[in-house]
């Protein structure tokens, strides 16, 4: 299994979850934007808009190679050498408050000397905390991890719950999920093989993870006030990825193709100075639950 | 003249701007709200939204010291001590896509081994740049620096063409100002009374200088395409301030007051994937100039 054949896997998964996403939507289809990198490789950017559940989403791939950059071996402490990196990138803002935000990546890193490693995870970012429905979703992957290292789930949901920390405002992106990078056989018990399946089961799971999770709230009605905590929980996602994110620090640093970096940010997104939800209601529900570490499981 | 003195100047000059803008909004007043810093000091954020002119806007003031922190000493480069950092900030969200933003800044920072420096600016961000404005703006501030030193202005006004830069986008925040930093008497012709004048000057002058920017544009028609493309305006202020802008980072990474920091975010930003505005239209024509350095004098 080389890294020609992980980059076309990745390419296939992206076209399946770009159809599973448009069936679920039921109304708006994916724009494909195809670009190059001059360095080598390139991309495909699908995006969707105005859909009945899909406010504002994005599905990318890419798979870019050349001279490992000046900012990897500063930020990322590598050497000389060639790169090759592929992956798939998800970030979907659904139009109802009542259906969660969903992030999902998978990627793949090799270097010259031999070394590769895996990343990925997927996490879920409601604007309303629904306890049962977070549970579902974390039974899940704990299902998927399980099917491939009994100590996955619990590992990789800390890494989780420690890398979409919002230091700045004491609260967590969402409830979490898993986050991995860096793993390889020789930091895991896996094989490369086995790796590679757990990234690609995670995204062939995605559609199906996200549908169920849609199906809880689509249909919830909605008022002005819910579209304004919406827009004020889509103003911290902008802030913990363009203040925190590391990938996209980095990509934006480096001099990564913007376009795509920020395919993640909200269609619209709402600051209020010191915005604090009234006593009692399930806004402040949503933030205590989003201030405290949660096993859901 | 002490940190005290210069402290009770900014904050009367808060005060007289609060009431300044207070007469140029003409319907909306400011919302005051005084904090303490747990480790000294602490400040008064001056918030307003919802004006006939201004949509959301902040004067803040504050005074802090203590102890120089880990994040000073790692990112400032500062040694053990106290420190003592005094200021005004401002950022004007306006309603109308025809006038600016605008942020101005004064600041002050004193070290217990008797080291002090000045630093500040004021800074325009149009969503439509119209060239005969954006040059009254820079003779303003020109005419202010003049009477102060006569390479401040092509000095300071490459320093914000430079700070305002936004790599990832390739274009500027808007159409700069001046800034500067770190000023004492040791590395210019000025006393330190001198150099406090500056930055009074700069701050007791942000009303009138405001005031004319915004009666240029306020009573502008406007459409939903040209709110569009305010929020996506607004969209890249928010990249910069979180991106690249080092005292919002510092501020956040070190533990500063959250909310005093992100008075800066527009009340509604928008993002779109890979918009690109049509040729010959006006919002072409801005970013056209974004995309240059442009000598407006």
């Amino acid at each position: 299994m080389n890294k020609e054949y992980i980059a076309s896997a990745y390419q296939k998964l992206q076209a399946s979850i770009c159809d599973g996403l448009e069936k679920l939507d039921g109304k708006s289809t994916f724009s494909s934007d195809k670009w190059d990198r001059t360095e080598g490789g390139g991309g495909i950017t699908n995006t969707i808009v105005n859909g009945n559940i899909i406010e504002k989403g994005g599905v990318a791939f890419s798979a870019v190679y050349g001279p490992v950059s000046d900012p990897m071996k500063k930020q990322l402490g590598m050497s000389d050498g060639d790169f090759f990196a592929t992956g798939i990138s998800i970030v979907i803002h659904p139009k109802n408050p009542h259906v969660p935000i969903i992030h999902m990546n998978v990627r793949y890193f090799e270097l010259s000397d031999g070394t590769y490693w895996f990343g990925g995870g997927i996490d879920l970012t409601p604007h309303y905390v629904v306890r049962e429905n977070a549970v579902i979703f974390h039974q899940q992957l704990q299902t998927i991890c399980k099917s491939f290292d009994d100590s996955f789930y619990t590992k990789h949901k800390a890494w989780a719950d420690d890398y979409f920390y919002i230091p700045h405002r004491g609260e967590s992106r969402g409830i979490g999920g898993i986050f991995f990078d860096h793993l390889s056989e020789s930091n895991t018990t896996l094989s490369k093989d086995r790796l590679f399946e757990y990234c690609t089961k995670l995204a062939s799971s995605f559609v199906s993870i996200y549908s169920q999770q849609v199906s809880f709230g689509k249909d919830n009605f909605f008022n002005e006030e819910e579209l304004k905590w919406r827009n004020l929980r889509r103003g911290r996602y902008v802030e913990f990825n363009l203040v925190h994110d590391r990938g996209t620090k980095f990509g934006l640093y480096s001099g990564g193709r913007t376009e795509s970096i920020l395919m993640s940010m909200p269609p619209l997104a709402h600051w209020e100075y010191d915005y604090n939800p009234s006593k009692g209601s399930k806004e402040e529900e949503t933030l205590e639950i989003l201030k405290s570490k949660v096993d859901w499981i």
